[in-house]
């Protein structure tokens, strides 16, 4: 099942890297930037409404309250460590949040320039968000040190010394932070000069010089300095931060942090990264420490290092995910388990693992090797993730977070104190802040950028890989442009129309993800002209339609979105004898505030059971749930049995990642299957 | 379910308490202590031997090697806290293995008393045992301040102050075993006059003028305080102690602890301990509390509170119980999970839960107002954790040790070093010694006095709760005297045969427990003038003969020990699907090693079925496994077929307590059922 994956470089790139989070120098799939790709509507475009208000806007808040920023100003003011507030890694939420925001200036410019000056309110909110972004980064930049050093919890008399603690002090994690916020702003508004890709660029220097060859020969227990690095380096075409990258995926698995209760597994310090076979330990650690070492392998052209990583992808996919995607079933070390071992109750799936499986598996897409063998898998992981992970962690305001995405939750929570800091694992219900709070300006920063990760383009035309309302505008390697307009309702429903909207000079290529799921899918070419249509059945993987596109043509691809059971691995015991219930790419869950006027409102939850003889449908015409879900679309009903009782009724499924959003609740994605118990 | 209790006070005991851990001044029934009872042979008797020499031993050179001896000696020149090492709990380790060597003491003088004089060696051990506590409670003594303070952690310049962290400290905590040790040492040599009475009177005072009406108003993080003033109280008759007791229960549940991320029931700390209906939170501190809880209500004659923990014991053994007994299935906390939250993978199952369930369960058996009503649930529970997790944790050298207990484990492990300190709950194998190293000195403590555990006796004569090799000589309530002899091979075999030693006065009753699986069991009186012989049926509870016994009638027990399958809960959707096999008391376990010459060799673990069809059964007659386990008698036999190919093979199952002697191995306690698979 191991992909072939290769490093073939591609022609040089016309113009500028893409305005992406990921722009490899080599690879035959070029990321299409939020220059080239807008999302219009739909669930992507409802989340990026209000993630670019209400979440930043809540997340700054919290910043300022929480005085993760103000340990900026203490840092300037010289009065460090007095009046310090926040773990150790709070820096990083600040330069997340950095990121975010300079995502949603490119985004809302992009869309101002698509609009011809854009409209009125998206260039206010653009000009409020630059104007916010340069105050924090210039209370960033006054507490950086001369030679570049930059933490605020670290190196002052009365804190620890520089460096004195990587396994768990988190300072080169945070700069990693730092790096990737600067390639944001780098690429979104690289003339605009307020001085964070500066105290990067010094940062970084600083920590090839202590960390180079010859030098500090450790790793930060907690990977991302590696991504952050490589990007910087690709975006500032500097090839010593590339190198130091290198340096720091190569070091790891040598043993350099000392051991710990959990084993140096948990920083995947147990095994050098290329003769490793699965991921491991930590799950954000481990995801984000295999996109830095993709980035090396694509940059440096390491087949053996690129193979041995998609090798760990695919190991990891099959043995260590959820049918969420949500990866980590540890709560103890927030680590994944061993192959099989995925509790749904104890499920712990990270939100930001899944933001970091994003990130791993978008960069292995990109490393392909050749559009027209493109494998599928990478997109449809990704997909599986952003639905049922990240998209499951905020709620409908924005405002409110899961740190922790369980499977099943069999005792009602307790809503979390709106003012309050919350555990970050411990309610069933969103919380508007943690003690460890990456979740909320992880998802930020990815919702801001997500246009990025839906196409790409290639010598022989473009790919779509996510489905969503939008607009796609891109110069293919040839020199012609290429514009196409996305209408879709998918996931509710399954029919993807693109219209072609440019004349095309030569034939290209349009190429359209069938996902694994989408046997029976069918894809239909309905010329401008009014010449005749024509419709084939596709298999999953891409469908690929050739042709000298004119304005006014149309590819609809036709994605069978019935629900689904879906069958457990027969050797993931904790769910054994239990179906799940899917629709296209979104994860169904029983929630108990549905049984409510029905026969098995009095149930015990823990009795319900799915009879496998009916299969889940759609429930258009059933009736409707006591309180009605969030979206209506493509609700699901499947019929439920009291075990005990015998009791019988036809259960309204939710969309898992709209599940807690009724009130304190039980849910199940995993339902056991109605057989003879004893 | 729910059994009533109440707390008949009995009649006026007779003479001096019984030489046991727990001795409660009103109930009917009257433990029997190790002046009364003694094991003679069989598994108990192979490991009290061991327990008692190789155990002891090497705890003893841990402590002196860890430092955590040497802890006290540094109090006592002042030079705290330079060079303190271990854990905030290290000095309870230690009094826990004072408790172990005094019972261990006060089980060599009573085999020597049984002797008449004892033998040489056991003599000869008693007195280099008796050389070595006295060695250690010097160096505590030398530790213990003017005013009673004792602990090695705080209260020094540069130390936390006193009680200044009841959260985390476990000042307390520690003095909770204090006193315990202080009780085994008062009951087995009370004329000793080593001092370690009098350090625990200083101390106990001083917790009630700080911790008293008026004084501080809190709890410790982790109890253990209550059950070891309640016990000192008895043994000294002191009733200032047992008010403290009842403060601190009593003060529980009302928050007096800060919170906590895990919430303030990992300490007991959420509800108060009447209104809880459940165990809950961290597994050995909720057994602790309850266990002085039960003291408590039945030193107070307070029926409600008993009542209250009868409930929360029925449903913790109902709903959040693993099949070995063992409890806790949280890792990061160490906690109660919540109903059927039982994972097989991710069990934790802590040793000293084990130890702390027997002592809350032998308490509410003591506590039952009438032994012809006696309830077996409570030692059928005491006897399914002693076989299946406090003998599983160490091995049959006695010098290395679980801390945890899972019941499934995935990924063969690695031998621990014999010479370091290990993760607690890391390794597939038993290591000697842990960073936090309660089990071993746990364990010991309770083999040393497990002879208390066997028999208790009331005005109508002996009831028998355990079966193993072993002597009862006791005098009841009418003055008459008794001696049983107990010839017996359970749990391998299932014949229990008491030979009665004395010739009544007065008709008594002997009373037998029919464990609850032993459905079929049959009960034979034969007398010894050559009478008939009167067999009968009995039930699973206690099966009762009142009889004017003479001295040579034998009575005797046939339990069915078949090896039986064992059907989980339906709620427990963790083993859904699969089955456990047990014999009598004992769990067995599928462990990879056991493969090895099979044509299931090579197959992969995770696609091992067991066929339903095909019953467990009896080894005898079947080929031995490859590396024969310690115990071969009673070995089991089921038949596993590979799921993926078809394979098919009888194959033996390993005593889950003797599981992971045979090098390192894949093991599972409940094995998935033969189904159609997808």
């Amino acid at each position: 099942m191991t992909l072939t994956v290769s490093t073939t470089p591609a022609a040089a790139r016309e113009g500028a890297a893409p305005v992406a989070p990921v722009a490899p120098t080599t690879g035959a799939l070029r990321p299409l930037g939020l220059d080239e790709v807008a999302i219009t509507g739909g669930i992507w475009g409802r989340r990026q409404a209000v993630n670019g208000t209400a979440t930043l806007d809540h997340i700054e808040r919290w910043l300022e309250r929480e005085g993760w920023l103000g340990n900026f100003d203490l840092a300037a003011a010289g009065t460090l460590p007095d009046g310090r507030r926040g773990r150790e890694f709070s820096d990083s939420e600040v330069y997340k949040y950095l990121e975010a925001v300079a995502w949603e200036i490119g985004r809302l410019d992009a869309s101002g320039a698509q609009d011809g000056g854009g409209t009125d309110a998206s260039g206010a909110r653009a000009t409020e968000l630059e104007a916010r972004f340069r105050r924090i980064v210039d209370r960033v930049a006054a507490a950086q040190e001369p030679d570049g050093y930059l933490n605020t919890r670290f190196g002052r008399p009365g804190q620890g010394a520089r460096w004195s603690d990587l396994e768990w002090g988190h300072e080169l994690y945070c700069l990693g932070h730092l790096f990737q916020a600067a390639v944001a702003r780098h690429r979104t508004r690289p003339d605009a000069d307020d001085g964070l890709v500066g105290i990067a660029r010094r940062a970084a220097d600083l920590v090839c010089a202590v960390f180079g060859e010859g030098g500090d020969e450790r790793v930060c227990g907690h990977a991302e300095v590696e991504v952050g690095l490589a990007e910087l380096g690709r975006a500032l075409g500097e090839p010593r931060y590339l190198e130091q990258a290198r340096i720091f995926v190569d070091r790891h698995g040598r043993g350099s942090l000392a051991d710990i209760e959990w084993g140096r597994s948990y920083f995947q310090d147990d095994v050098p990264v290329r003769e490793a076979d699965r991921l491991r330990g930590h799950a954000v650690r481990a995801n984000y420490l295999s996109s830095g070492a993709t980035d090396v392998a694509v940059e440096t052209g390491d087949d053996e290092l690129l193979r041995a990583l998609d090798g760990q992808w695919e190991a990891t996919q099959q043995r260590r995910t959820y049918v969420t995607g949500g990866q980590g079933s540890h709560h103890q070390d927030e680590a994944f388990g061993e192959d099989w071992e995925l509790p749904a109750d104890r499920a712990y799936s990270e939100t930001c693992a899944a933001v970091a499986s994003v990130m791993f598996g978008w960069r292995l897409l990109l490393a392909q090797a050749d559009a027209a063998q493109a494998d599928p898998r990478y997109a449809d992981a990704i997909e599986r993730a952003l639905f049922n992970v990240v998209e499951t962690s905020p709620d409908a305001s924005g405002t409110a977070f899961y740190y922790a995405n369980t499977l099943h939750q069999r005792v009602p929570g307790t809503e979390a104190d709106p003012e309050s800091v919350s555990p970050r694992a411990k309610s069933s219900l969103r919380a508007p802040w943690f003690e460890v709070s990456c979740c909320p300006p992880n998802t930020a920063r990815t919702f801001a950028s997500l246009a990025a990760y839906l196409a790409t383009a290639d010598a022989s035309g473009v790919q779509l890989h996510q489905y969503a309302p939008s607009t796609v505008r891109t110069r293919l390697d040839d020199g012609q442009e290429v514009a196409l307009e996305i209408a879709t309702d998918y996931p509710a429903g399954g029919s993807v129309r693109v219209r072609v909207l440019t004349d095309a000079s030569s034939p290209w290529t349009l190429a359209l993800r069938v996902p694994a799921w989408a046997a029976g899918a069918t894809l239909a070419v309905r010329p401008a002209d009014g010449g005749d249509a024509d419709e084939r059945a596709v298999e999953p993987g891409y469908a690929r339609v050739e042709r000298a596109f004119a304005a006014g043509d149309e590819v609809e691809l036709a994605l069978p979105v019935a629900p689904r059971f879906t069958a457990p691995d027969p050797r993931v015991d904790a769910v054994r004898g239990s179906l799940a219930v899917e629709r296209g790419p979104e994860v169904f869950a029983l929630e108990s505030v549905d049984l409510a006027g029905t026969t098995l409102e009095t149930s015990d939850f823990a009795d319900l059971r799915v009879d496998p003889a009916t299969a889940p449908r759609d429930a258009a015409g059933s009736a409707g749930p006591a309180v009605p879900p969030r979206d209506a679309d493509g609700a699901v009903v499947v019929t439920l049995v009291d075990a005990r009782t015998g009791a019988r009724a036809d259960i309204p499924l939710v969309r898992y990642h709209e599940w807690a959003e009724r009130g304190p609740s039980r849910m199940r994605v995993w339902i056991p299957l109605l057989t003879a118990e004893a």
